[in-house]
């Protein structure tokens, strides 16, 4: 199958991949498909250990990286203000409140420090980190790099592409593609609100003919939505060149998430992705649980804008996952979820959704012979 | 084109539209499709005289009604109580500010009494009041009822069926829809999200396949995000048998919005088509206005339940459309609003659908054949 991607990429599937996993990535990319390793916020020395992995089992196949690409103009700023003396004391004591009521242990006492610490480097990454980061992935005989936030300068786009690397974004209003083809990127991902992490408010089958259109004759995978073969054909025949898929990628074996994770997802119905502000302060598309029903309760404090709702709830979450408490336990994920019902393998996944793609394709094809 | 719906109903196309005006309605069908005349809420005399205008201009087509199929079961409590009294003081005066605020005029006095009356008899319909309309509809030669809200009592469906004509109900959840199958209906419109209207929160993305799989073999159409052809070539793709649109009758010459209202909506883009509980207390997808906006400001009170929220707001929104207040002025569409940018005809819409769509399926067989 050959789409604008597929050609500018050399590969036979027009199936982008995202995951934090790189057994799905080399895995995805292996059987003709695109993995993209979500690497924003990983420490350097751990996105080389990742991608040495990858080169090493990717059969030489092109596979993509996704992460901050550093703009120096918009991040200069926040390393140098004590954020945490910004959380309001009430704020804090809600989740006190929280913590004791949903009987949340607290973090062992030697390792809170350094848990802390380092979950706070990530949130408060600056350019300079960034771009060690990126200079890290460029190191590294990928393929792609793909944006994960706002729209990349065009020096670095052109930097990254003169060693032969395409660059592309991701977009969740036809306004934002546009300024990515300023910036000079390869492609967009057109992702609507139903798919999982930040979203906009614009669904799948709204947005991507109105990013088609706007950025045409760039090439858009769609993505938001998308776990099986019928959702593919749909996004083709609506002109895209490819699907960009996440979600699905979590119920695999080979997925990052623990035992205990994976099976809320597999209970879990289409509308318990909810859209909150509760992990990061923007709307992000989250598994619903008492970490995302919190906010909603009555006297419940506004979730604080980003980064400082990241900052005042990491050590709330990691004491929820560290202490295994079930019902607090969140993940990014989208509406697809609700289709998730067991473990499979990324191998089983991929040839559904081919399988799934051939059979609607056809049958689209016999209704206009009727 | 053929699809189980297509021959169920014996129409040419598997497009239905949905309108509150007759001359969409006849149009649509005349065209090869189906009109359905949205008519839940209209006196039954007013219903009787569009019926009449519509049989005498459809040329014998099929057209259907969408109107509330009576559930003595649920609906008969709501006349005997004072609603009026259930709306607290404080939310009578949070409106009166801002209706001062907003400089929204206050009705003549000479009519305010016979407008509320008449506004609040559509809220309050008995069981009684229901029937009597739906009595209406049958001694016209219809070819589709459809049911508007909820699950309709299965006596009803059949004996509606006994006429020949076809029971059709709007889900938007696959539990939702399983509950149509036991009804007894001939076919379900499954609702995204990104619709106008009263609406769920799952995107049509995820809902049609999840939808379609679950009440399978029986006949589905897609809705929710369905405006032009390339749409209605990814739901066919998906599987559904036809595709129910709304929003995008609502920018042709035929449709039953005042000038000011249709150029509100050709200036907005697919976000402002926001959910709210501002007309109804229940989600519905509207144009974006102060009227959407006044429920977010610091110290809003949160809409109430239906029907105390149309009840409460009746008078205010009466003001806004006499009064002309266009910042104010709102009206149910979905987010293909985006897509809307200036008046076209049904004709047109029906036609550039179609081209779209074959050109939508052909370049995806044409991708197989790579």
């Amino acid at each position: 199958m050959r789409t604008a991607v597929t050609n500018m990429l050399g590969i036979e599937l027009p199936i982008f991949a995202f995951s934090h996993c790189r057994d799905v990535v080399a895995e995805v990319s292996r059987a003709g498909g695109m993995g993209v390793l979500g690497a924003s916020g990983f420490p350097p020395e751990w996105l080389e250990e990742e991608l040495a992995w990858i080169d090493a089992h990717v059969d030489g196949k092109p596979y993509g990286v996704d992460l901050l690409i550093p703009n120096t103009y918009e991040k200069r700023a926040v390393g140098d203000v004590d954020l945490n003396s910004l959380i309001p004391a009430e704020f804090k004591g809600f989740l006190d409140r929280e913590c004791t009521e949903g009987n949340i242990p607290p973090l062992p006492e030697s390792e809170a420090h350094a848990l802390r610490a380092a979950q706070l480097a990530k949130v408060r990454m600056t350019p300079e980190q960034a771009a060690e980061l990126l200079e890290v992935a460029l190191s590294h005989p990928i393929a792609l790099v793909v944006n994960a936030l706002g729209t990349p300068p065009r020096e670095t786009v052109s930097r990254i592409q003169q060693q032969g690397i395409r660059v592309a974004s991701l977009v969740g209003k036809a306004e934002h593609a546009l300024a990515q083809v300023e910036a000079g990127v390869d492609f967009v991902v057109a992702q609507g609100s139903e798919a999982g992490g930040h979203t906009g408010s614009i669904s799948s089958m709204v947005l991507w003919p109105q990013v088609i259109d706007a950025v045409a004759p760039m090439p858009v995978l769609a993505a938001g939505g998308i776990a099986r073969g019928s959702q593919m054909a749909a996004a083709l025949a609506m002109g895209a060149a490819g699907v960009w898929t996440g979600s699905v990628w979590l119920g695999t074996a080979q997925s990052e998430l623990s035992p205990v994770l994976k099976q809320r997802l597999f209970a879990a119905r289409a509308d318990d992705a909810v859209q909150s502000r509760a992990m990061t302060g923007k709307p992000c598309r989250m598994l619903r649980s008492e970490f995302s029903d919190m906010w909603l309760r009555p006297g419940a404090p506004k979730p604080l804008p980003m980064p400082l709702q990241t900052i005042a709830t990491v050590e709330m979450r990691m004491r929820i996952e560290r202490g295994g408490v079930e019902n607090y336990m969140s993940y990014p994920v989208g509406q697809v979820v609700g289709d998730m019902t067991h473990e499979t393998s990324v191998r089983q996944v991929v040839m559904d959704m081919l399988d799934e793609f051939v059979d609607a394709a056809h049958s689209l094809s016999a209704l206009m012979e009727d």
